[in-house]
């Protein structure tokens, strides 16, 4: 293993201190935990809206720090869950005394800890709304669950509920769009490569030279099927379809798409599956109102994809368009 | 090899016709070619400001198409030159009869076509100038270059002009202040890996698995040195000395700097060592104006990273705090 690390023990305190060693103007950690915030947080007569999880998949979510998205996100050492009291200390920070909306993804480490965090905080005066995101279309249980898997559908999530809680919205109206953009996105990826934690120093699954994995989650946890590696269309042919069946969207319904590395895949490539991506979505006469690509939910230094999918109605879509400015993510 | 792609011989061209496909509304092709404009080129009263060179370095340059940047670029093969009648065909495109600055990374094949290119449309009644980016520490001479080899200091030019040319200046005070950039700003490079050309399939050099090479250009040719690999500490220290001696700052001195990921290196990685970077700027009482980490001039899935400091002075920060509005670079 060759990485640009330290002590593999030090990796995610010492990523978090390069984060706010960034943005020094616009993000704090809170002392002794893994917690980053607005350096304003909490905002005065603003809902709040955090999130978090297990590191290893940056930029989420401290990335989505700022202005029209999140207020505040706890990372746990890499792919384990933040402590609940880390989950309670970003809770708190980012309460102005109109509520926080907590975003999770769905791991039971994470939705285990973000409850109990949850019902201490609520036990000081503190209101907590929380969202639980399944999009990964690929398998119904998994290593790491009961359910789907939460994977890069998160971030629109983050998204939608930031843009609301910064036009004044209250806790209820914000948790509502949050859960209209979970009811309405899919996400299905594949890997070429495993990844490697810092700490194992080892692939954490084998994965031959002509062989890919299909229906990856983001924690380096098998997928639902091993075949061997095809062209970037048939790739994008078989993952479309998996998500659009799971969506089963009407003919002109408008989406907005994700092409997403997962860490160790170079954007030529991803710009290669969006071009056959939008091609199949212009044949099923779905319109894509917006299309991201890039790096917004990664697994290490993985080597593969994920593409997903947002159905997005007037409301939607009129969030979408709200300005943010995050590390990660900026829009006028 | 493992990569999503489809015939390695459609890998540009798909990729092209995926950006277009990801912003259909702010860019087009130019038929028949590798150059891509901003959609509404030529801008009215506005200096043009192009860029290009070989593919593989993406987002660089159709990435940092937009308002405050760039015009159009003209991508070749992967790290091979755009042909000279693409260069020419990206000026046109790009002139609204104020003139164009072409912005060019030091590689023989990319100066000598964008000179032709600029003999050509002069003849046609063009005004043209260049400016030559040679901000790579490492070398002297190189397998690619007479001179210093253009890095990931080319994206700081591009926004500086950018910003000007959207200001109203004229080509004199554009070439000017992109000229400037280049006097001030210095860039070193790791790798952990070899890159793998989607062409030839195989890593275009072998690196041990306890080796890294230090101060390698951005297309798999070789470094200054290659030695064992170490902390993510001592790497950053030797690329900022080296950086730093080559500027020779003041005491006091203001600085951009860029932490820029190769490809393969995840965004975690290139935190740590930017923690490490503000902590030596700090201690040599050098002032941090702004700070980049990300992928901003890749080298296909290459692990490693480059640091690049940039001396900025009042002018300099106030063309780098004006309004950018490209796929990978917004600021509002």
């Amino acid at each position: 293993m060759k990485k640009l690390i330290n002590d593999p023990e030090d990796v995610v305190d010492e990523m978090l201190d390069g984060i706010v060693a960034a943005h020094p103007e616009r993000i704090r950690r809170l002392s002794g935990t893994g917690v980053l915030v607005r350096d304003d947080a909490p905002v005065d007569g603003k809902v709040g809206v955090v999130s978090g999880g297990g590191s290893g998949h940056e930029p989420a979510h401290a990335g989505y720090i700022g202005d029209g998205m999140l207020d505040g996100a706890a990372a746990g050492e890499v792919f384990s869950s933040p402590t609940a009291n880390e989950f309670e200390d970003l809770i708190t920070a980012c309460d102005s005394g109109e509520g926080v909306l907590a975003v999770v993804k769905n791991y039971e480490g994470d939705v285990m800890n973000f409850d109990t965090a949850a019902e201490l905080v609520e036990m000081e005066g503190t209101d907590v709304a929380t969202v639980v995101v399944n999009d990964d279309v690929a398998v119904e249980d998994s290593e790491y669950t009961s359910g789907r898997r939460g994977v890069c559908g998160t971030v629109l999530v983050h998204r939608v509920a930031g843009a609301k809680a910064a036009m004044g919205a209250d806790l209820d109206e914000v948790q509502r769009v949050a859960q209209k953009v979970i009811d309405n996105v899919g996400t299905m990826g594949v890997a070429l490569t495993s990844c490697t934690t810092p700490e194992k120093g080892d692939p954490t699954f084998d994965l031959g030279e002509d062989e890919i994995e299909v229906g990856i989650g983001i924690h380096g946890e098998p997928g639902v099927e091993r075949t061997t590696h095809t062209s970037a269309d048939a790739i994008t042919d078989e993952l479309t379809d998996a998500v659009l069946h799971d969506l089963d969207l009407d003919e002109g319904a408008e989406v907005l798409t994700i092409v997403n590395g997962m860490g160790g895949t170079p954007l030529m490539e991803l710009y290669v599956v969006n071009r056959r991506l939008q091609e199949l979505l212009g044949e099923q006469a779905i319109e894509t109102w917006d299309t991201w690509v890039g790096e917004y939910m990664t697994s290490l230094d993985m080597a593969g994809c994920s593409i997903t999918i947002c159905s997005v109605d007037d409301e939607l879509k009129e969030l979408l368009d709200e300005p943010v400015d995050t590390p990660a993510l900026v829009k006028p």
